[in-house]
């Protein structure tokens, strides 16, 4: 290990910020970082909204599956999916772009969560913790007309910054899977009842492994807001209606 | 800045490598970091694919839109959103699960990316150069076949990896165009002619800016590998049916 691969492994989300700002000098140094990443073609199909009003925060923080600690924290930015100025300019240049579809929506979106862990990475590096905020995605109807968003652009990832509390330094790190079931050698393995059941050992715990799966399927992927996600991303993904 | 930026801004896509192969020790720390990345509600909802078979590189070698270097890589590796092992556990468990949904396939591969570009910011720590290609989103026919890809798997990026060549580290990295126009404050801003204009001035540089946006839509935006890429990933996506 360096002390790269030690910090990559260290950060963990922060939900509870100390009340400190982040200096505009290190705020720039996040962005700059997400803007270094990878990207296809150079291209960065992708826009960060950085949201600084504190009414849009609030309300965020509602939109998104009721979260209050997103109206806490210390810098909040949204990853957003853009074919729009690619669009736009391909149109400005007399080219006959063909309309945008969903591999251009999916390749946007890679580009988009790139940049975004760069900046996870570059803020924990930076005493900065952060934590991914997948809802986002949900409430188009709002995002929309709250956001600005023209058709186009997909807000595929939320990322909420500040400095940790000392009671999320303490916090541990939820373990992750083992290895031997989250890489498979050169084709995909279906995983047999025996197989899933250590694949998620970490997961259900103390717990038996039927009764986890049955409260979490009923609070996580059967809720609303998991319904609410599907039903969203569906109305983005239609306003990409190129058909090859 | 401190080391860890330093290296975010120092990486750029290496593309060719040194026939000297990534000790498995190496190949572990990199897999490790990568599934020590964010993932919503610790789900880790990806599996990765690590692409031992010299058959199976040679072949993605040309499926991937014949680029010949992913043939000679040392380590490839395929993130792919995962909730095909969800979905199996839930129903192991006598839940009632809804059918995955676009939302799921979405937000999975969030989780896919977060976790691959810690494998290129690991790697990078290491000395060893990555290259992204969204092509693996391409040929589902193929792919699924070749992979043993189950429906709710979809394959949203694959890395390529290798010690770089000298011509490789010397090579500049391209620039990022400027973060007044990257970074938008609280709302998204449409923008007109003379912002795209500015924009995109590193990706046409000395080239006319009408000239290089029509050469570039022509041969990337309008080509048949990205057309290919909408009707593949619009497969996958009608593969994930559950309407809200």
């Amino acid at each position: 290990m360096n002390p790269i691969i030690d910090d990559l492994h260290s950060r963990k989300s922060v939900r509870a910020y100390e009340d400190k700002p982040i200096p505009p000098e290190i705020r720039k140094e996040i962005l700059l970082a997400a803007m270094a990443a990878p990207t296809a073609g150079n291209q960065q199909m992708y826009t960060i909204l950085d949201i600084t009003d504190q009414n849009i925060k609030d309300r965020l923080a509602i939109t998104c599956d009721n979260q209050p600690f997103i109206a806490k924290a210390k810098m909040v930015l949204i990853f957003c999916a853009d074919l729009q100025k690619w669009y736009d300019a391909f149109e400005d240049c007399g080219c006959q772009p063909r309309l945008p579809g969903k591999g251009d929506m999916l390749i946007a979106t890679d580009d988009a969560l790139i940049a975004a862990q760069n900046a996870v990475t570059a803020a924990w590096s930076l005493g900065i913790g952060s934590c991914y905020i997948g809802d986002i995605m949900e409430q188009v109807e709002e995002h929309r007309k709250l956001l600005n968003l023209p058709r186009y652009v997909f807000p595929a990832a939320m990322l909420v910054f500040g400095y940790p509390t000392q009671q999320q330094k303490d916090r541990p790190k939820p373990l992750r899977c083992d290895m031997d079931y989250m890489v498979h050698e050169n084709t995909y393995h279906q995983m047999n009842s025996a197989e899933l059941k250590k694949l998620f050992k970490n997961q259900h715990g103390d717990k038996p492994y039927e009764d986890w799966f049955q409260a979490f399927c009923a609070r996580k992927y059967n809720s609303d807001f998991a319904r609410e996600m599907s039903r969203s991303v569906e109305i983005y993904l239609d306003d990409f209606p190129f058909k090859a």
